[in-house]
């Protein structure tokens, strides 16, 4: 079973920061970071995982002013400073295709990828909202469909340019003068319809050969991109009916692609609240369920829900019509069917989906939780998890201590890395480069 | 007298790779740059530079393949890296505004500055060539005016967004549930003739205020950008005379944008060859020319004089006419007047360039070498130097072990940091938000 740690400061729960325990200034605190970091290693995590928004979501004085998720660190920076004082975890950070140049950003992970000894990891998001968008000289969005065709032209050139020295290009041989072999370097030459690069990347290969790539769209062009490119999915379906339904299409769709199942990890989104005892999980679950302010809740579910402003609708009465989203649609369909299904106001439903953010919460002893996770991961489900820690650092801490070991002695968990790579801890394969082909 | 340690990958002579002692594969290497960070700060260096290009400039086989150049770290995720495992020495990095949006940029220097308790700097360049632009879906590179003047929005842009939340506008405060207070938020809503910029930015202030902001053009537009919005300016005038002429220009266009000389610091860049005898350090020079292949040499010229290959023609014939430069006019002006002067072949002319890229060569003991420094900045010729070490990690030890202790002797050098940030450092203000004007 694969696990990563998905350090969202301050925590997934919409009011970890409040908690006593919590470092409520944790995205402006880089040594909690590094403790946090620290701590995930120890316990043999695969990885870390950094969400990313190019924006300050929510400036009003109501509601933003009151969301831990204002400020926070900006991922390639901080992955590379943890990578500094880390040895083995992998280092996996969110970027928009959509706000970026392929050849920033490739560049960016494959130097990270060098200073972290080959444990970096990109999560691929073409980015969903006008807040966004505002900060970059663009008055409208692009469309969804819009978004994926230029995205999957942007991996294109991105994986061109990752493959262009070859393992063994540089020979820093001091008494011939040649410092790299000639024919060992790959010009890329891409001219596209949305882009032009001639490369080569100024970056040496990596010991992973490139940056693992990551996918969390579930959308039909999201599932698709994925299933060309994507190692590692990250899901969010919260009930097994769905998850085995999402994992058993994603792992259909890679032939296709002359991929193979084990080219493709699914790790689905975890928020697991572990006490000592069931009581003591509901009461922890209760006291963050009580530090929630309502107005926050219905401005998260309105982001979640496809950037639909649900402030103006009676918080007691039913979801209204919403109009289909630009943004991640599939998340859009899980909530609204969710709703209609149980019959849930608008605070109810902002109040449920506040504590896992429409992810699968989980809480109870450590025996529970992990009682759950194997029959996911056993029962095709799944291939490991991404945990949510509700709160940080307490949160992850009382998944280390608790569920971890419980993973272990059932042997569904290391005990120690068997490798050195990202790529080597997830098994996956070294990439075959077009040279090689 | 304020010093920088310029760590350009793997040392400024042109064949320092070549040398025994080098470590060929700095690029490549972070744990060799780890201990090059250490050795700087513990040397109480203000700050270390990173230089940068997003291309690899010369992919020829004849030339390209013996450039030690060719592939080397992306400066914010080395600096991250370095940032932390250092903490002291300020952090500055080269990047461009010409292939950046002013939104990450401002973003990943606030982030930085916050990972390194404020200790980020930013080298703004707006990049001159047209390998780099081949690599950004732009088929000519903008003109040099034009350059410049989306610079100066691009200033406007990132400065604003660096000012978006104040000192003291993060609460945290947990029982009220007030993140950060809202009147302290200052949105951008910058709209100009290249850029569209929303905000504010998503990042907290550091405890520097903002990056500290570095230039190095010296062309007309260049002087005034760095007039107008430098606290260093990186120079690289070779005579006494030149270097003087410069640092009065620069110091006296201050005033008009409301700033004081000591707002600006301007170090010109010094290539020392220190040795224990002066025989020593010419022999360590004569090492290193020896090393130089000449083709190597001449491809270098031709980028420097303004991307014109001087290849084609005979190495032992005059300097050919030159077209006036896109790039940096500023140097051009300077090879060109010195080849006339001396009457020097284009060979002679790239060996003698070769040694020191243009910059201010200084070959002797550490007493020679801090004479001619102390001459500089006691004349009203440099504020302090950014040095350029032939060879790396030698060239960085000879200055440490060999000149800083003569520097710290003569009172010149400080020997210890007496503050926290690299503003601290320099003696520079706490810049002043608009929103306090």
């Amino acid at each position: 079973m694969k696990l990563g740690a998905f350090l969202m400061a301050p925590g997934h729960h919409p009011a970890s920061w409040r908690h006593p325990s919590a470092a409520a200034d944790l995205g402006a605190n880089f040594k909690e970071y590094v403790k946090l970091a620290k701590a995930a290693e120890s316990a043999k995590f695969d990885l870390l995982f950094l969400d990313d928004t190019v924006a300050v979501k929510d400036t009003s004085k109501d509601v933003g002013a009151r969301l831990s998720r204002s400020a926070f660190f900006e991922p390639f920076t901080l992955l590379s400073g943890l990578a500094a004082v880390t040895e083995r975890i992998g280092l996996v950070g969110t970027v928009s295709t959509t706000f970026n140049e392929p050849y920033n950003l490739a560049r960016k992970f494959a130097s990270l990828d060098l200073i972290s000894s080959g444990r970096a990891g990109w999560n691929v998001v073409t980015s969903n909202n006008e807040e966004e968008a505002a900060n970059f000289s663009s008055q409208k969005h692009l469309a969804h469909e819009k978004r994926y065709e230029r995205a999957e032209e942007f991996m294109d050139v991105v994986l061109g340019l990752w493959h262009s020295f070859e393992d063994d290009a540089f020979l820093y041989d001091k008494s011939s003068g040649i410092y790299f072999q000639h024919d060992k370097m790959h010009v890329l030459d891409h001219s596209g319809q949305h882009y032009s690069v001639r490369g080569p990347l100024n970056v040496a290969r990596s010991p992973q050969g490139h940056t693992v790539v990551v996918q969390a769209g579930a959308s039909e062009p999201g599932r698709e991109l994925a299933a060309r490119t994507a190692e590692i999915v990250f899901a969010a379906q919260n009930s097994m009916e769905e998850a085995r339904a999402f994992y058993s299409d994603m792992k259909g769709r890679v032939a296709k692609y002359g991929r193979t199942e084990d080219d493709m990890l699914i790790l689905p989104g975890v928020l697991p609240i572990p006490g000592r005892t069931r009581a003591e999980a509901e009461d922890k679950f209760a006291e963050l369920q009580q530090l929630i302010d309502l107005k926050v809740a219905i401005s998260q579910l309105s982001h979640m829900i496809g950037n639909f402003d649900l402030s103006a609708f009676p918080p007691d009465g039913p979801l209204p019509e919403i109009p289909e989203a630009n943004g991640n649609k599939s998340r859009q369909q899980l909530l609204v069917g969710m709703a209609r299904r149980e019959n849930l106001s608008i605070a109810e439903l902002a109040r449920r989906t506040a504590g896992g953010r429409g992810h699968w919460l989980v809480v109870g002893t450590a025996s529970d939780i992990a009682d759950q996770m194997e029959e996911r991961f056993k029962g095709g489900a799944a291939d490991g998890f991404n945990v949510l820690p509700a709160t940080l650092p307490g949160g992850l801490e009382d998944f280390i201590s608790m569920v971890v070991p419980e993973l272990q002695r059932r042997g569904l968990f290391r005990t120690d890395y068997e490798g050195a790579t990202l790529r080597e801890h997830l098994g996956l394969k070294r990439p075959i480069a077009p040279w090689r082909q």
